[in-house]
């Protein structure tokens, strides 16, 4: 019996590698389920290449063309995410992996958790948004959650049966501006910021990279996925990216797993655990990474990395507003609205005046998220007209 | 119940750092039995302090000293190698330790795994002297070889339920002569190679280091321990001696463990796994070791990692001949005897001359073992000669 996935974002950098995994080892793995947000053209090449039992498109304007285009075909076609939400529940699926980007992966993940389906997630902000209440989820319908991000695979990857975490060590590369000034922090453009010296991903999680908030990011999801205290979970910045994390145990003993920068690994490795499969790609070459060098992350220049132990710490809906203030930011830093250093500004003020809750329901995270993009919103406009 | 440990060579490093682990648990190991080769002094010392059922002193000319000094406690005690080779069959051990030196641990190791016993290994020429041999008796008796040599810890800690190893990466210092030419390997000094950068040991895998003949025991070592062929065990030089040895598995993730050089880790988890029991000694920090460097292996240089390989790929009784002939070298280069480049002519040629056994039995390996060390020992008079 071959794993039917559904993969939640198949037109993206995560969802693209994802089919070159099940395309190389189609004796295992089939594609169930292929969604976009927007990119009809490449989704309708992908389901004439994989023949899924269904394609969703989230932006209903581009139904009728995603329609047209494979009606010769035998899927089952659909648009909106109500219908994303709900095609995770579908009894064949076995793996759910969330490669949508922001604060829309929430609800697919909460549904597919309760239908039981594994989760191979690359939604981090699922976990930063609602990691409490994923977590409980989790607990309360005995599934797994597999994840895709190198960092947090790669910790996945040495943990151990008896396991005595005493800390998490996540490298961070340091973006392309890790040795940058503030005064030069302060010109840097989009294109400056899109260009990330080690990884080639999609452009919201490369000016996360970039302004170091995917690191706080990361050190959240890593609280939840591995149960940690947050002064357990240490940044180490590691431009070469070849340690892609580590953990200490209780004896002293440090674990690292290492690689090339190929996000095919984490997201095979997250389809075929507890195996491994025989990959053809690059293999790490000792004599080309022949100098890994460490040192500690800025929190002076890169602000975002305090800001997120700061939504960790003080826990409920804070992590929240974080994430929907920074969507907004680096939306608005896209299309070209707020400077580079303005996005941490924005982030900060958000966090201070959106209405906080201790204990947040589902429907306290929705509200929270709206009051927080409202709010953030109102700023970047404001930061604009100055 | 407290887990009785025997320590076969108690008085070396490895035997002094293991009392240190089982002072530091002693909730939950207990020296059953001390032996030494010739320090008596600290043999009394340590049956003093450890209170063990037997101790035995290798050295029968030293057993009226010890049965003298320790007559008011109630310990059994005996001399000579016969003694160590019973009693390691004794019922309450768990754990035999086995960090005596050199090809006098094969006997007394057999015995052990004969005896059911678990096996923690610091003597790796039993390993490299009959690696097929014991193997074969691990299988039969259904015992563990838990590895106590840093590299192959390492490794151990690496692996995975599924196991799918595709290379060994065993990392080397290159020991105080890694940037030496062969005209300064030429001339140097029984201090000088007595002076390891990274670890403290004995005087003779200190020497095995410095000429790389360490990394190449590790080598056939692994081998063994960890059932891969020779082709994939990779020597990577890592003068940090940060990295203790790595993994890659098959779809290309590498699994490294690292630490500060201090050999109570690999000891304890040895005897905890697998388990991790917290430790107090100092963490792995990497604002200190910021700077990881890799290079490939001389075996211009250092031709005892190509004649370890050599032996290796010969199989029978070729590692035995080898590390006969190198056990007589390195006594000799200590005596001031032989050069230290002439270790490896003599090793090589001795490896020629002695007759060579493709099936060995156990009686084969002790005739090889005394064929290889008086060859080894004339071509010694030889060069001194010259």
């Amino acid at each position: 019996m071959k794993k039917q996935i559904a993969i939640l974002g198949s037109t993206g950098s995560i969802g693209t590698q994802a089919l070159q995994v099940i395309e190389n080892h189609s004796d295992l793995y089939e594609a169930y389920v292929l969604t976009a947000n927007n990119n009809v053209e490449l989704l309708i090449e992908q389901a004439r290449k994989f023949h899924p039992e269904v394609v969703i498109i989230a932006n209903k304007n581009k139904y009728s063309q995603l329609k047209e285009a494979l009606n010769d075909l035998p899927v089952k076609i659909y648009a909106g995410m109500d219908a994303i939400c709900q095609v995770v529940e579908s009894s064949p699926i076995d793996i759910v992996l969330t490669a949508m980007v922001g604060y829309a992966g929430l609800r697919p993940t909460i549904n597919a958790i309760c239908a039981g389906k594994t989760i191979a997630l690359a939604n981090k902000e699922t976990m930063v948004v609602a990691g409490e209440l994923i977590s409980n989820l989790v607990e309360q319908y005995h599934v797994s959650i597999l994840p895709v991000d190198s960092e947090h695979s790669a910790i996945f990857q040495c943990l151990e049966v008896n396991n005595s975490i005493e800390k998490i060590i996540l490298t961070a590369s340091g973006g392309p501006f890790r040795t940058f000034t503030l005064e030069q922090l302060q010109a840097v453009t989009k294109s400056q910021a899109l260009c990330h010296p080690n990884w080639k991903m999609g452009a919201k999680i490369t000016i996360d990279s970039a302004s170091m908030m995917n690191k706080g990011f990361e050190v959240i999801e890593a609280k939840w996925l591995f149960g940690v205290k947050p002064e357990q979970i240490e940044v180490v910045v590691h431009p070469q990216s070849v340690i892609h994390s580590m953990v200490e145990f209780a004896d002293g003993a440090v674990k690292a797993q290492l690689g090339v920068p190929d996000m095919r690994l984490p997201i095979q490795y997250a389809f075929s655990f507890p195996y491994r499969l025989k990959s053809s790609w690059d293999r790490l070459d000792f004599m080309k990474y022949n100098n890994l060098t460490f040192e500690y992350p800025d929190t002076k220049r890169f602000r975002n990395l305090s800001l997120a132990y700061e939504a960790l710490s003080q826990g409920g809906n804070m992590p929240c507003i974080m994430n929907a203030a920074n969507e907004v930011v680096v939306a608005a830093f896209l299309n070209e609205r707020i400077s580079f250093l303005e996005m941490t500004d924005v982030i900060e003020m958000t966090m201070g005046k959106t209405t906080f809750v201790e204990k947040p329901t589902y429907e306290d995270y929705v509200m929270t998220d709206e009051e927080a993009r409202r709010l953030a919103a109102e700023m970047v406009i404001t930061k604009m007209n100055k």
